[in-house]
């Protein structure tokens, strides 16, 4: 089958053997979704070697419970030990001895095929396309945010970061009822928002509103972000860190303290909630999805992906 | 009378006028206590000008309130607008316009007088001797973690720092019931804490716990201090960052998303719960004295405050 690698030497797109693990369920990819951490990984992050990708969508082959042979699948792309404290209580998210799909020690989904236990398969309902549903990976991101924080109509939100991650959690805040403005660099990728009725601020504009917010979500990814969201939190505030930038980021420690920020980490969502918003078609994503290419043209398509004013690219293999 | 100045030329002991506000309770200070925050003020930090210090018990001379002359006060530090949103809720420590005693536009406590608005000040009881109530202050700092956070006989502590803002920490988490250890580099500090049955670890012991602790309150004041509390935490674990260390600091954001860490900074503290505390005797103070001077001789007090191994140096008007 063909498969998008990271080798020794870099990315390329390779002939390779099928997977054969009996324990797990074989999925053949309908449509996989390129994320940032793709890019990152490709560029030597997280160290990882083999087939890359985790936003998918395919249908099921073979597995051990034959009765989910046929259906349409998402799948959650941590995979823990299963009998770890942690892994115990049912979320293997953190489990010290995870596999994550496409990111550590387990083949992704930019390919063919990909395996996936069992347990980490979600049906999608047939009315949610394809190309909506490759979405669940990041949207349950966004969605995880109100695992660890409460929203209501008096909490006020700015998302920094109007590229698809920042454009989902503004999505999903905004469902909340929350006061909501997202902050960003790009009119065109701002009007996104501004048509689903999100207010919307451009950079320089925002950072004249200093102490003026309960919440900020940094979702921009760059390292700035960081000092932007310190200076628009109100004291006392609270911080969501949801992009992983690599590298170690310079912060003012004497400000979280004197201001007593709250600064939370925020990563991978469960999928049940972001499938329950997708059922309801409740989250925009038609105006994010920039391009689609063949597998075979995934080169191309990592490029595409990285070029600037670029949103989704998907692959269909 | 005398007082301790932050000049343009540096820290000098002066001779200037006695405060005259008759809006403000008039103290004759009994007690000062000097605090890193003093040594770092004199070094330049927060641009400060004026008279410093703002840990003291002391004498009420003069009153708005005459009930209060002749009482012996502990006063809190942060003197806020009186109309902003903040201060009408009761919460003047985050009061965008505040005054902070001996750190922002307002002369502190080493000094033979200070003054405060009575809202500020608190009765100190007979039984508690002035060498222990000078350090409400810092232990209402330690106490406001539990403002933040709760803990249980099930939760894993580690305090990092066995100077005396550590050792108050571990000694207010450890009335808790929560499974603690300090963490520091002297053993001859630690030992403080053993006395009292606190569990303590050396810093090269401690570095091999990885991801073993539910909450690391980071109270060394040394940037490495955060490295390592990241190190120690659980996925999903609390960072409180209790202590403020100037100037940027270098931080794993990367490791904050992927682990989901929550970091909280955590600055002052209501004197009530402290009071309570100390009025207890719950609090083992006398082992953190190292030296008292009269107030004329406070140059050299700062200097023998700075010196490795002291602990609190107080001063004597």
């Amino acid at each position: 089958m063909l498969a998008l690698r990271v080798e020794k030497k870099g990315l390329a797109v390779r002939e390779i053997e099928k997977p054969t693990s009996k324990n797990e369920a074989l999925i053949r990819v309908l449509v996989s979704g390129i994320c940032n951490t793709d890019l990152e990984i490709a560029q030597g992050y997280a160290g990882f070697r083999g087939t890359i990708g985790h936003e998918f969508v395919g249908t099921v082959e073979e597995a051990p419970d034959r009765s989910l042979i046929g259906h349409r699948v998402v799948g959650e792309i941590n995979v823990g030990c299963g009998v770890c404290a942690l892994c115990a209580g049912g979320d293997s998210r953190h489990c010290a001895s995870r596999t994550v799909l496409g990111i550590h020690g387990r083949d992704g989904a930019h390919a063919e095929f990909v395996q996936l236990p069992v347990d980490n398969l979600l049906m999608v309902p047939g009315r949610i396309a394809d190309e909506h549903a490759v979405f669940i990976e990041p949207l349950a991101a966004a969605c995880s945010i109100k695992e660890r924080l409460s929203f209501s109509k008096d909490t006020k939100v700015a998302v920094i970061g109007d590229g698809k991650l920042g454009l989902l959690c503004a999505q999903v805040i905004a469902l909340t009822g929350a006061q909501l403005v997202l902050i960003g660099k790009h009119e065109d990728k701002l009007r996104i928002a501004q048509r689903l009725g999100i207010e919307t601020q451009l950079l320089e504009e925002a950072e004249k509103r200093s102490r003026d917010f309960d919440v900020v979500i940094e979702a921009s990814g760059a390292a700035s972000g960081f000092g932007l969201a310190l200076k628009l939190l109100k004291p006392r505030g609270t911080l969501v860190l949801k992009s992983t930038f690599h590298g170690s980021t310079e912060i003012d420690a004497a400000q979280i303290v004197v201001d007593e920020i709250s600064l939370i980490g925020s990563r991978c969502g469960r999928f049940a909630p972001a499938l329950d918003l997708l059922k309801k078609g409740a989250i925009e994503l038609d105006s994010m999805i920039s391009e689609e290419y063949p597998l075979s043209k995934a080169m191309y398509a990592m490029d595409r992906a990285a070029a600037p004013g670029v949103m989704k690219v998907l692959l269909r293999p």
